[in-house]
């Protein structure tokens, strides 16, 4: 059996993900798709709509085989070391092709983009250094460099998005020698940060999540969207949890956390450079809400993402000495579900997978691993008891959901 | 004009309070009662029942003269470094008397202790380490030792919480060679940790907090026992911030900094010793409420008081290395509130005393006050908001209290 990679959120998994799903098993001829899925935290900085689990389910429900989680050293960063832990994970999983979505839909043009910059790095580095030098931020930078070095034969607009993502996948296959081949499929209907419904079927996720927290928003409004399991999944969760998952829920901690840090211990912090501690005490004392107090740390130099994943690693107590040593290859591979055919894939290939796959969290030890743990345990930190340490619970004892995909029915 | 000292935490001011407050001023024959108040964290590591501005102007409207704050590094200790900190205060402010509540009523008796104690040092000293190493807590080998070494003319029962206070208070000033002249009067009506009320007017803060937080609670069941002032002022804060402070209410936010702080972090906090990080990692993830989780990490060697503040200075995030170099005296002097009378009395000796009076937190700098700011930040930090941030700010912009003794008012 052969299998294909798709990089994912699921946040929550919508019709646009299912396209991709289908159009990816139709391109590759495969009957067994991976998903490596960011955990409870997002590339952006902010915490998934619902937990991994449950994101899980509306996976494996939806078509996909096997759904195993990026780690949070991976998954809560800039898009080169998203894209390396991701694409070392579907290597390690032996997986043949990655698809990925994309503004630009030519795969020829994204190999293009990577082998030209490889050769133009030294001006396009001196140029992006340029560019940050004038107060730019750093993916603002790298889009005015790149279109300064670019001839007219390279076709890629890197300002968009989920190009810049492609191009990193594309980027990270070269550099860790994988012999993945790497496939694009035009996104269709909706753009990454669409705020507003502009198709009948496809939505952003952005969009779907903006009109569950808005509020007149009611679940009913995004039915068009999204599958019947996603949504069966979202009021799931909320019945048990009595919410979703937003940024704003966790300022009270992270206030907490800012006015109980001495200025040394921020500045330990991932992410935190040049002084940008004193910045968010400053503002800390004031700000009432999240919003207001992203409002306040916001400069040219840094985006609201890279802000925002600066929290967030403030949050999780995530320190630079944490990921000091931080290699572009992930050293383990967390299982958090699969179909019959997922397990029957695994069965076929397990002795030739070189990293330790994780089935039960108690039973692994490892640094990068603890990060992870933690993540979880924030998480659920907002959740009202006994809610919590039940959250928690399963993050140590839960084994990978299992789906029978014939019967429709999880084990 | 002189003044006479008392020692308090006032969680809520009661009418035991007032009667020591009377019994001070008739036996000094004093006209100015200067109350040194633990501030929103106290001895027994727990958050203080309403905020100390709430609890000044209690006292204020009771009597008191000036009130001035025990500074966190001492109100959150054992008995020996709070005493030392207390005393300290009232001989930087020139008092003449310290005036406190025992169950043994008899000064000579203390006198008689400290001296004798100092004598006895070496054995004492000794037996106590004897009963450490048999697991008891250290109160409890204090007492035992105390017990074993004390000859049939020393009468003091140091088992009595308020006695082991007032023989700390006695060899604090002996140690200190402060000028104080030490008074006592015995509690009546109610003993410190008396949990029911056993008189018709007198009731123990214990008691009167339990009814607070007791299901059936009221207020009105408590106005045997407070003056109306407190009852006022248990209002308003109940009207402004919608809670009385709690360590139940805390305990998300412990459990969040404990479930992202590593063990190294959490062995550097200050009183985390012989590996009491692992006990406390080991319980907190299935603890639901801090009294459970108290329940799960007692025993016989640490008291519940002296866990109750590992967990306080976890939660302020209080390093060993912040108190290395504390000093028994104070290096300053939060003043919180006072009357015209203690205004007078200030004015007449401000020249006189040699420790910095700070009037607003905003313009003093020092490490030791830090942690006050940090206890006050913390305090806050189970209010919504915005009124989280308008008790930060308070903290930082609120100069003392003023009242008006005449008019009845607070200005």
């Amino acid at each position: 059996m052969k299998a294909a990679g798709v990089i994912v959120e699921y946040n929550p998994f919508h019709n646009g993900h299912y396209v991709h799903l289908q159009e990816t098993k139709k391109q590759t001829g495969t009957h067994c798709v991976i998903a490596v899925m960011s955990g409870n935290f997002l590339q952006r900085g902010e915490p998934a709509l619902v937990s991994k689990w449950s994101r899980t389910k509306m996976a494996l429900e939806a078509g996909v085989d096997i759904v195993v989680e990026l780690p949070y050293a991976y998954a809560s960063q800039n898009a080169e070391m998203f894209a390396n832990g991701a694409i070392s994970i579907l290597s390690a999983l032996l997986c043949e092709e990655v698809c990925f979505g994309s503004e630009h839909g030519e795969i020829k043009d994204f190999q293009h983009a990577a082998q030209f910059l490889k050769q133009a790095a030294p001006t396009y580095n001196e140029k992006v250094k340029n560019a940050i030098d004038k107060g730019y931020s750093y993916p603002k930078a790298s889009s005015i460099a790149f279109n300064e070095v670019k001839t007219t034969n390279v076709k890629l607009d890197l300002s968009k998005p989920n190009n810049i993502l492609g191009y990193h996948y594309v980027k990270a296959i070269h550099d860790q020698h994988s012999s993945l081949t790497p496939l694009t499929i035009t996104r269709t209907g909706a753009q990454y940060h669409d705020e507003e419904f502009t198709s009948p079927s496809i939505a952003s996720a952005t969009s779907i999540r903006q009109t569950l927290f808005s509020k007149s928003g009611n679940i009913n409004d995004i039915d068009n969207y999204i599958p019947v399991s996603t949504k069966n999944h979202l009021i799931n969760y909320y019945n048990q949890y009595n919410r979703f998952h937003s940024w704003e829920a966790y300022f009270p901690l992270l206030k907490y956390k800012l006015l109980t840090s001495s200025l040394a211990e921020l500045e330990s912090i991932y992410e935190c450079e040049e002084g940008l501690e004193y910045r968010l005490m400053k503002y800390i004392k004031e700000s009432t809400s999240f919003i207001t107090f992203m409002g306040k740390i916001k400069t040219k130099r840094y985006t609201w993402t890279r802000l925002q994943r600066l929290c967030l690693h403030i949050l999780t107590n995530t320190k630079k000495d944490d990921l000091l040593q931080l290699s572009t290859l992930s050293p383990y591979i967390r299982l958090l579900g699969m179909n019959t055919r997922g397990q029957q894939y695994l069965n076929e290939v397990k002795k030739k997978i070189q990293l330790p796959i994780i089935s039960k969290a108690a039973s692994f030890e490892d640094p990068l691993f603890m990060l992870d743990i933690t993540a979880a345990h924030v998480y659920a930190s907002i959740l009202p008891e006994p809610l919590c340490s039940t959250a928690i619970k399963q993050e140590y004892s839960t084994p990978p959901i299992r789906f029978d995909e014939d019967a429709r029915k999880f084990k």
